[in-house]
C-alpha cells in the first residue's frame, strides 16, 4: 500500500509545533507545562482534521486512530522535551506518525490495517521517564502514573483532572490488535553525519547500567600524615577510574559507551586527605552481554583499588534497562524502502533511551534516525536538514506502507 | 644557666586557657573574636604577673619581655584556633614560652640575654595566615597587615582599634637583639605515637605547591557520542591523577607527602560527557630540591593526559612556599637536653605550617615536637599526654638555658 504524504506539510506541521515553548532556536516544553499542554491540544485538533478518531487520555497522551480499522500499525514518539531542548527530538516522530496516517486517509485504499499515532506522555522524564509507554505496554499502572510528581510537588493526575482529559482510561497496548511499532527520531549523536550517511535503521536501543561507588577513607591534615599511613578515598577512586576504563576498552565492542561524567569529594580541599570519594559510573550496550561483562569486573576492580589505598568500597546501584533489539523483519523493510528510494542507509545501535524501548519486548519494533547537526541534542541547537528530514519521511512512509501491504 | 620552671603551673594555665572558646573537648577561638581577645589579655595579665614588660601592640600580637636585658631568646607560638579546633595548637607553644620567661625570672641570675615571649596574631588565617609572624619579620608592613579582612567583612585594623590596642607599633624583629627563635608544638601526625618516642627536634618546615589542573573538554550526551569522538575532561583528570601519583612515588623521598584532595566536574552527571575537570593538586617537603623536581614533571604529565582524550590543559599556580630549615646548633641543643632528661628524640621534618617558618630564615630557629593522640589535630579531639607535655617542656627550657649560658 503507498502512503500518499506531503513532506512539506509535515515540515510545516513540526515549525507550527515548535512555537509552542519556542526558546531561541529551541524548545522548553516540560511535560504537562502550559506549553505542553497547548501543544497537546493542537496536535488533537490536527488529529482531527485529518479524520481520525482521536483523544487524549487520563495520563496526557495522545492518540489519533485512522477509522474502521481492526488493526494498527503504531506510529509516534514524544512532544516533550527536556528544559531548554530542540524542536526535533520526539516531535519529528510524532509528525511523521501523523503524516503518515494522513497519508493512509487520503490514500484513497481502505486497509484493515490502519494507523496508529501515539504522542506519549512524560518521555522525558517531568515526572518519571517513559510515563507514557510505560503505561500504555502495562509496565506502570495509570494510578501508579497518575500518582506520579513533577519537582514543583503537582502530582500528574491532578494536572489532568484540571484539563478535564480523566474521563478517558489510559490507551494500552494490545497483542490482537497492534501489529507493530515505528517511530523516526533525529540520531542524537554525530555517527551519521561522520558517515555521510542520510538513514539510520537501529538494530537496537543500547541498555544501560548506572552505579555510584563510594570509597570511604579517613579525613585527615595531608602535610603531616605521611603517605604510608593514609586511607585515602580519593586515590582509590582515581586508581578505579582508570582500571575501569582500561576494563571497558577491553572488554567493549566497537559500540559500547561508558562514562564517569563527575565525582564528589568530601572534605575536598587542597591540605585534606579525602575522607569520601564518590564516583558516579555508567555503561550502555544493545547487548546485555557486554553489559554483563563490564556489571561482572566492577566488584572486584573496586575492591582491588579500595585495597590499595587503605580504604573501604561501597557499590549502589542507582538504575539499570534491558537492551531492546529492532525487529529483523522491520529493519528490513525500512532497508528496502531506503533502496526504492535511492537512499543510502546504515544500520546503527541507539545509545539514547526512546519510547520503542518499551515497546520492543511486546511487538515488533523498529526505528528509523535521521542525522543531527554536529550531533547536538537535547540543547537549543538541535536541528537536522529540511532535505534529510523529508527523505527519512518518504523512506519511513514507504516502510509502513510496505508492512501494510504484506500483513493484509 | 638553669630556668627553674614548674611544669604542672603551666599545664594548669594551658587549661586556664582552654576554658576561653572552649567547645566540648576542644576550643573555638578564632583570631580577634570575642574568645580570642579574652584570652589575649589573660596572657598579657599573666605576663604581667610573671614581672615581664607585656603589651599587645597594633595588630594583635602579644609580647612579654623579661625586664632589662640587651638581647632575647624568642619564644612562642600562637593562641587562636581554627573553627572548632583543639587546645594545644599553637597554645602550648605560647604557654612553655610564658613557664620559660618565668623559669628565667625565678632562677635569680640577671643574664644580659633574656626571654621574649610571643604569641603571633592570626596563625591560621582567620585574616590571611601566619599574619602576627609575618609582620614580625616584615613580610607584611604593619598598614597591609591591618587591612586584612576576616570572612565576616571586619578589618583586622579596626578590630583592634576598638579593643584600644592601636597605640603599640607593631612589635618587629631586630636582628641585633632577638638571637634566636624556639618554638615547642603538638606533632598533628602519628609519627612519633606510632615510633614510641615522646620528643621530636624538627629539622624543617616542609614547604608547599598548591595547583589546580583544568582539563576542557566537551560536553555531550553520554549515549550517543562513540567514543572516539569524545573529548572527555573526566578521563583526562583521572589518566593524570594516577600518573602524577606514580611519579610522586618515584620522585619523592620518605617525607614527601602529596594530596589529589578533591575535583571538580561540569556538569558532573552520570549521562553527559564531562565538559570541565577541575583537580586540586598538593605535595610538601622539606627539601626544595624534591618539590622541583615534582612540580617540574606536572606539566608534561598534564599535557600527556589531556592529548590521551582529545582535551586542552590549564595549570593554575594556586600558592607556593619555600622549606624552611633549622638551625643545626639548636636541633643539636635540644638533643643534648633531650639527653640530660633521659628521654628518646628523633629528628623529624613538620609537614604544617608554623610561625617558626616564617623566623628561619632570619634567625637561628628550632622546634621541639610531642607527640599528637592518634595524629588528631584541628579537631575537638585533639590531645596529648601530660606527662609527654611536661616531658617536653623541661627539654625545651634547658635547651633555652643552655643557649644563652653558652650566649654569655
Amino acid at each position: 500500500m503507498k502512503l500518499t504524504i506531503d513532506p512539506q506539510r509535515a515540515i510545516d506541521d513540526l515549525r507550527a509545533l515548535s512555537k509552542f515553548g519556542q526558546l531561541d532556536t529551541g524548545v522548553n516544553r516540560l511535560s504537562l507545562s502550559p506549553e505542553d499542554v497547548a501543544a497537546r491540544r493542537w496536535l488533537l485538533e490536527r488529529m482531527r482534521e485529518a479524520g481520525l478518531d482521536a483523544a487524549i487520555d487520563e495520563i496526557g497522551t495522545v492518540r489519533g486512530r485512522t477509522p474502521g480499522c481492526e488493526k494498527y500499525v503504531a506510529v509516534g514518539s514524544h512532544t516533550d522535551t527536556v528544559p531548554k531542548g530542540g524542536w526535533l527530538d520526539g516531535s519529528m516522530g510524532v509528525i511523521f506518525g501523523l503524516e503518515v496516517a494522513r497519508g493512509w486517509m487520503e490514500s484513497g485504499q481502505k486497509s484493515k490495517i490502519g494507523i496508529e499515532v501515539l504522542s506519549f506522555s512524560d518521555e522525558e522524564g517531568h515526572f518519571s521517564g517513559f510515563a507514557g509507554s510505560k503505561t500504555f505496554v502495562g509496565e506502570l499502572a495509570p494510578k501508579a502514573t497518575r500518582s506520579l510528581r513533577n519537582p514543583e510537588g503537582k502530582q500528574l493526575g491532578s494536572l489532568v483532572d484540571e484539563l478535564g482529559w480523566s474521563n478517558t482510561a489510559a490507551f494500552s497496548f494490545d497483542k490482537t490488535r497492534h501489529c507493530c511499532y515505528l517511530e523516526a527520531h533525529i540520531e542524537q549523536g554525530p555517527v551519521l553525519e561522520e558517515a555521510g550517511i542520510r538513514l539510520g535503521v537501529v538494530t537496537g536501543i543500547a541498555g544501560m547500567e548506572r552505579l555510584k561507588i563510594l570509597f570511604h577513607g579517613r579525613p585527615e591534615h595531608a602535610g603531616t600524615i605521611p603517605m604510608r599511613m593514609r586511607s585515602d578515598a580519593a586515590a582509590a577512586l582515581f586508581s578505579f577510574a582508570t582500571e575501569f576504563r582500561k576494563m571497558c576498552e577491553r572488554l567493549g565492542g566497537t559500540d559500547t559507551v561508558w562514562n564517569l561524567g563527575g565525582a564528589e569529594f568530601d572534605p575536598g580541599a587542597f591540605n585534606v586527605v579525602c575522607g569520601l570519594a564518590e564516583l558516579f559510573v555508567e555503561f550502555r550496550d544493545a547487548e546485555q552481554a557486554v553489559i554483563n561483562d563490564i556489571r561482572g569486573q566492577v566488584a572486584a576492580l573496586a575492591t582491588s583499588a579500595a585495597n590499595s589505598f587503605n580504604v573501604s568500597v561501597e557499590i549502589q546501584a542507582q538504575s539499570s534497562t534491558k537492551p531492546a533489539l529492532m525487529d529483523e523483519e522491520l529493519m528490513h523493510l525500512l532497508e528496502v524502502a531506503a533502496g526504492g528510494n535511492a537512499e543510502q542507509c546504515m544500520r546503527m545501535p541507539s545509545g539514547a533511551g526512546h519510547d520503542a524501548m518499551l515497546l520492543a519486548p511486546h511487538i515488533p519494533t523498529g526505528m528509523l534516525f535521521v542525522p543531527s547537526i554536529n550531533g547536538r541534542s537535547h540543547d537549543v541547537s538541535e536541528d537536522t536538514a529540511i532535505d534529510d528530514m523529508k527523505a527519512g519521511l518518504v523512506v519511513f512512509a514507504d516502510a509502513v506502507g510496505s508492512y501494510i501491504a504484506s500483513a493484509t
